[in-house]
């Protein structure tokens, strides 16, 4: 994964995927909002980049886009189909909420609820696209959807005039391997994940991807079980290190997200900002910073309230 | 009201008022997000102007900031005092809510609830600004006010390049009429008033400011019930045109912004917008269109709702 990788990306999802602004919430503290960006989340970047290539390379299947996912990825799929005029069908659990189907329905996606964990609709997801043909969005761990989410990073560089540091969540890793790779050489990246979801720190601790157990205010968005192997890849080779902030810090983080900026996160969106805001991060004299608020899918109803 | 006059209050309150982000929702529509400012909404930037004018006049006085408004407005000046190291009365009526009357009182700001009505609530700040020597900071009626909430405009056309128009909200007409100065040559201005809100309208139909009823969702935001004399004076030379939306129009819009952009705004925040939305302004092919999104002080539980 290179800047060039992301660069193409860029191109392609020009005009597919926004360019969401950027606020500069207090002087050389810059705020990414992809909060603004279509389905609610970054994950629509890595959703056409992964399609749109396909469609280059003369591989977009009449079977169309297929996933598993009851969250942002499955959203940003099924965003992404539709304004491909392609079908989408999206893979979840039984027990997702009546409200993300009805999401994912909404969107035009047929929804399949199938297996009592994600990893067996991921299985079931696996088994029908090898039956129709579909073209399998992974949700992190395919170089296309790395290089897609990578655009932010860039885009953080064009709209800040540059920065020394991007804090960036982790779950899967997708945005983080991506960030990594488009600002190689000009900006440091410290990714941030909740105590209760440590994928890439155990992963960096053991020398390569291992398995988690998640759960936390987190979980929803950043729940990966075990970090990407590309994602691993790039960021131990980059050298990136991993903070850790409690679940109590996301939720203050999100809370103040919501009281000074009128900003709507999840709380995973709000883990970057959470390492500023706690103080586990404190940024040198000067330090220019980027964090990126990746995620706006919440129930707004609590953004007023103290519970996450 | 000329061009400089925003241009030297851009300088004063640069640092103090948030230069907010713009987002290009689709090609060639770009909304302002003032809902990210401080204290919720585009108020900010008149108070601060007015307090730092008169500080460098050498007239801030130690009595501080004094100002009649139970909604943005006190927010607004609320929050000048508290950063510029002043003291904040805020007279709001009886009637106000015990939530909105914390709000300020968070802020730091002396609360009087008097009078049944804003306007007796305004007299008996009047009075006690002349007893006090505090600084009065009307909400909409002063070149210092106007002034400051004309670096919305300026900031649009650097941000995004040029636009061919801005919509923006009337309630008493600071934000119209400031950003009528500032684009004066540049772009067109469209004042966008709520059916029940008519300030500019009936103004320009009777020739002079006029009494109006005012009410519907707008009306606590947009409720002042005659437009300013600046307002009047800037916009009606400047030959910009008012366009009416009913109350069904901003109930949509506001609803559309947090779907598609899960932006937070406050009805009249969202009036603006509706005049696009709802195809009461449909812009001309390649015509560049700016939205003030002015407001975000708004119970977010309402978001995900039907109603405003």
């Amino acid at each position: 994964m290179r800047v060039g990788d992301v660069e193409r990306a860029a191109e392609r999802i020009a005009g597919h995927a926004r360019r969401t602004p950027v606020l500069e919430m207090s002087p050389g503290l810059f705020l990414k909002l992809e909060t603004a960006q279509h389905s609610g989340s970054f994950k629509v970047r890595g959703g056409f980049n992964r399609a749109l290539a396909a469609r280059e390379a003369g591989a977009l299947p009449e079977a169309g886009l297929i996933a598993a996912s009851g969250g942002n990825h499955g959203l940003a799929v099924a965003y992404a189909a539709r304004a491909l005029g392609v079908r989408a069908e999206i893979f979840v659990p039984t027990v997702s909420s009546p409200v993300k189907v009805a999401g994912l329905r909404a969107l035009g996606a047929e929804v399949t609820q199938t297996g009592e964990i994600y990893a067996e609709a991921y299985e079931a997801s696996a088994k029908r696209a090898a039956a129709t043909g579909a073209l399998e969005v992974h949700a992190y761990d395919h170089p296309d959807v790395v290089a897609g989410q990578g655009t932010v990073g860039l885009e953080v560089l064009e709209q800040t005039g540059g920065v020394d540091t991007v804090l960036v969540a982790v779950g899967g890793g997708g945005l983080v391997a991506g960030i990594t790779a488009a600002v190689a050489g000009r900006a440091r990246v410290v990714a941030v994940e909740p105590e209760l979801i440590p994928t890439l720190n155990r992963a960096l601790a053991a020398g390569g991807p291992v398995q988690v157990e998640v759960s936390g205010v987190g979980a929803d968005a950043l729940g990966a079980s075990r970090i990407g192997r590309i994602a691993y890849e790039v960021t131990s080779a980059a050298g990136v290190g991993s903070l850790l902030v409690p679940d109590e810090a996301i939720i203050e983080a999100r809370q103040e997200l919501w009281r000074s900026c009128r900003l709507a996160a999840e709380p995973a969106g709000a883990a970057a900002f959470a390492a500023l805001h706690s103080g586990a991060y404190v940024p040198a004299p000067g330090e220019r910073v980027a964090v990126i608020v990746c995620g706006a899918n919440t129930d707004p109803a609590t953004l007023g309230k103290r519970a996450g």
